[in-house]
């Protein structure tokens, strides 16, 4: 029994590649698939890839791997060129919540998508986003990231006719209970039509804006 | 023992009078506690008053109250002269926040203070508050009453130097929770100095303003 | 101070109408919104309007209104000729999830655009999601309903390219906590680039859709 | 792009400083800040500034900063003349209640408010809260800090006319749940008029005395 | 198979006698307990025995009742003459919690002990639970009845050495979240030695008291 | 401003004595408290106090304190003569709750009361209970001690006929929520007259048992 | 499009046959499906079917069914012939619990499998369990069904060597929430080798009895 | 008194061997207890032995062990031979799931048994379930174990006939809820006949299996 299967064809059946969630993994499985990945000359995208993880992967690893700490996403294979840009807008209520907006913009960009990325446009001055606002609206998808109480999902939701995906982060004390009010005010929003991923989820709130921008594709391949 | 043992020094302490909250209490006992403030010539609030129960109440009780059922409030003993008002200002998220805005109204009434109210200002078309800023401005307190997501609480005190008192309500479904998502929100908000009340609870945050708008009387009366 | 103040130009902003959450209001509320609505010509969707509040409404408003008692909602004005057609499907757990499936189906109706409906295909027999994944496939937004354990959202979402909104249900009993465990099951999901809405929020999950489907129009309109 | 945008009009809409919350930024973000706001010599408060985070912040941060350890509070530009007191009094449950009511009374210190603070008055000796009522009725806003079950909200809002604050802290442990309890028990209080900030939020709390005590300035500036 | 099998020899065991909560049973089941009873010459206690419920039962069940709609209790065999009394003292917060205390008072009096109740000195009032003081701390065992944020059971708890039982009640709203926040304060509370029953449970408190009162008998019975 | 207070009078009051609740304070307020007692030549006992907190207070304090690592307490002013045993007996469901036990055992140690101790008798295996089951019997208050699902409260207090507390402890995984899980258990037995103590409070426990054992004494001490 | 698609190849794939869960179902759905299977000559189990809804459906679905008002199940087509015996043995421990025992009960004989019933177990009386402990070991399958703190479910675990299937049931009330209490306990059972299903799911625990029973056929059918 | 009293007649009775759980014992416990056990000649499994603790156990223990790092298992006295095989089979959706599918490999290997293991089969990539679908289908006994929504308890379940016991791990993040989620979607499932052991508990899903696989010896052993 190997430990692992990838799953190379999800990009043609969903138009989003796999990607290896390292947080529950240990170094030696994070290592056995990148070194899986290489072999088979494959890009890859690790995600939730902690800074003392990686650097208890193998020196080949970490020698073949784009790694960024901040984001904790890793990078196998490069950077595609751009297909499309001016599509997706992130925007970020605070400077704390960066790191995932980040990692929103990093997951596009290995799809070959490049985002404009506006932060620290919290409502508490609401000047910084009404400054901003013109050119929020030319895009087709604003990826909204915010913590605490999530006020900006609702705002900008009631402002622009985009897509909206809001992603709740865990940034807060106290009852912002690591993300979940954030989450249920973006659920629970009086602004209709806002879409929700799990909290501090940059990557899944990329998928989704790639799955909004892409075409779909004939029949499913056979799933067995 | 007799059932009930009301506290008629309350304002002398507190600045604020004892109120029935009716909810919890049977039809039987709210009759004996307004037969009693009748007997002893008090006035006095009643809260959570439903329509049925007050149609179960003797016809002498029912006689003597002034009862709205919207708020769900009754007041023996009528109202007074206004010895304030322009001092507090009743901000109200959407049409379905009234009955506790209302209640607030009712029990600043109660104790002379009239205020002003604006509805339907939520969030999702931000155009109708911001028309109103100015008046709401004027205020020393602005009672600030929301329910789904609360953004409007945040929203608000970034804009205004009033105190602000948010009242999350309990509108809203699935996960509003009851007004949970709304309360955590205002007590979360990235714009600081809000201060909350409990869920539906509009008699408590007049009661808040009350004491802010209060001067400090002297020395405490003995408790015992 | 009216009670109500319409969003007329929501359309105009964020490319989806006002609507009118009906469950927390009072029928004079509802009532006094619609006879506004007539009055000025306006069309009109009212969701969450359970049978026994329509009938308490008066006699003007019930004849104007197109009502539905399943998916609780009533429209205004009539519906639009489609605009769109065959970009939006919905595929629905089990037959009680049906009528949020068509709350979604009537919001979609009611602003032009016609949808598919695949009932019945839940996961337990998972066939029935098979026999008709070439068909869901074809389109661009795949609006799921599930309640229960939400098992559809994951399968379905490993499946297709489409953008995929999940809306989980209240169907079922014990730890199913009225939609919670569907709702984090959704957003938990193996299966990346899911995207969420609020327990039985059909409506959203359609202005969800709208947005997707949408053009983003030019700057936006002064908020005030 | 720059990862921060501080609203330096904060004080002049809302009559409350921009402050920064430094607990979810890094080291390199919170210098950043400090850096900006030295070189525009404005003064800043930094909260939740954990001593260790501190000690990696740049030697001209650290020199500039007046850093303290207990409240994980620091200062930038000094403190001013104070132009108020003996209008706040700042009463804690238990010593280990300490820390936020302190940076209660630090963050009053920065704005030029200065509090008095009295310390362990919990209610399972109730004759220490007794013997200093006289003084604490004398203060136009009382500020209560409390852990545990919270008890000493209620019993102290049941004796004073005051403006009273309620911060819940995370002292306790099991069913205190981080807070919880003693926030639950403030905002459910018997005794009416409380107003409530978030779990361990002196700097909330501060704020919302400050709103109290303001002067509604004329009307907003333009947000945008 | 038969429904249902008493344990007549619990007293002998545990010193408490059987009961039997109606709440979750069919009026059927608790006509055959009844009937089951009355065959065998047994006094037997039924608590949570809705007034809907009771009037559906068979003419003899409800003949040989003495029931009593406000504690939903219902004795069948009479009470004993009292074999102690003076021991126990019942106080309750409010005047909504009396049904629970009464629920108390009748359990022990089923068991031949007579207890004193105070009510409403809740702590808004602090007044009246002092002047009462010098009375209550005369007994061995103090049943404290509170709902809403239960500061009661912290304040009592704090002034008297007696052995004290807190039964929170499901009085309150909102956060209240049907007692849960008094049972936590009751649990969480800085007054050491209190002892903490389920919400609503006056039934067990009053069983608890009586342990504390009863005297061990010798080595147990064989359980099988 | 002193940091603390010590209600040295609280044994009058109550017959429990103060204790100081060592986890979140300070080393230098534990340091100053002890130095505080030393001086008045008072007894103390000191409840979670870790080891790491322990080696950094002063000399003179560590000198001065009697510390026991497992069950995080320290006492100052050495064990009284036992005044009283055989009175109060200590049932442990299994070797992992043998610290919360003994935490127990030495507040009773504390106050002169000496305690028996069963370990280890989980209901797994339940004749471990059954064969010490006549001494259990013999003694007037039990305290019980279990994690996990709590099944032994219930078995054991349907087969004594003492005073039982129960307490919970944060022993288990999972679902056992850090005592939660069992805390309920005990809350809501179908065996009645069990008492419930704080999650890991064998502390609170040891003052319950205190408290039913004590003498009432006579009117309280005017409380300011 | 129908609404709904019965899964009639179930059995063969899973040993187990579709079932009807009703309550979240319309009557005229119930109708349809019921009139459908008539026409089929399909048998069937109706569960959550409520007495208001059965009197709703339509005459010939009503003269068809075989229907229970206690359990709320109802069987088209009439019980098959035992095909085994002596197996299975449920344990029920109050008889507010039988309902839930009942239903499992009724879905095995659906099935043909004839099951023993013990009702009134609890473990307050623990003798009651003892003197049927032989019989219970006999069977292969333990059904163990109980509410309120659920501590049969470890007390017979450890007691006998068959396979524990746990039904929690939402019998109690206050921290009971719901069979959470129960559902924790079953899960965090310090006896082992305890499994366990949904709150209140007696349906779900046979079909669980009968996959321990079944022989695993060959093959799968393919799924699409 | 000595801490612990193992249960070694325990697989008389439950067909399953004591265990130790070592995660909330100190290491001084654990080596008593091995010691014991050896001294005794005893086999014995100990779970969630850390590695940290591991390394703190005395030599003597260590030597004597079988330890393993990634399931936190240690083994005394050696595997046996087995007694049986194929007749369990453990599927895992993750590769992070690992270390719980291999608990549950370990404890039935400990029994004799020997089990099948088919890894990282998660449902986004339904092939991989596919492809070794009826390889699964030949056993009578499934373990699944899976985080994050734990879908793939309900797909397996719908595709095979044999018992299928769920083990809910706490992989995942966010609404994952440390395994809530999916062990909610495991009881909530609509696929029946489903059993479910707590959060990551791969020891009590091997001895599920290990009862469903046991022969039910005779009657009972008096249990004290």
């Amino acid at each position: 029994m190997t430990e692992f299967r990838l799953d190379w064809e999800r990009h043609e059946r969903t138009g989003t590649s796999e990607a290896v969630l390292c947080e529950p993994k240990t170094a030696a499985q994070v290592d056995a698939i990148v070194a899986h990945a290489i072999e088979l000359g494959r890009r890859l995208l690790l995600t939730r890839l902690g800074n003392r993880k990686f650097t208890r992967l193998s020196a080949p690893a970490r020698a073949a791997l784009d790694y960024d700490a901040v984001t904790r996403t890793a990078i196998l294979g490069g950077l595609p060129a751009p297909r499309g840009s001016g599509r997706v807008v992130i925007v970020c209520g605070g400077t704390s919540d960066l790191a995932v907006a980040r990692e929103a913009a990093r997951t596009l960009a290995f799809a070959g998508e490049a985002a404009t990325l506006h932060a620290d446009v919290g409502v508490a001055g609401l000047w910084r986003l009404m400054e901003r606002l013109d050119d929020i609206r030319r895009h087709r998808v604003v990826i909204v990231v915010a913590g605490m109480e999530g006020a900006l999902f609702s705002v900008l939701a009631g402002l622009v006719p985009c897509a909206v995906i809001a992603v709740p982060t865990s940034v807060g004390y106290g009852v912002a209970e690591g993300g979940r009010t954030a989450l249920h005010a973006a659920l629970a929003s009086c602004a209709s039509g806002l879409s929700v991923v799990n909290i501090d989820n940059g990557f899944g709130a990329a998928h989704a804006a790639l799955r909004i921008l892409g075409e779909a594709p004939g029949p499913a391949p056979t799933p067995a």
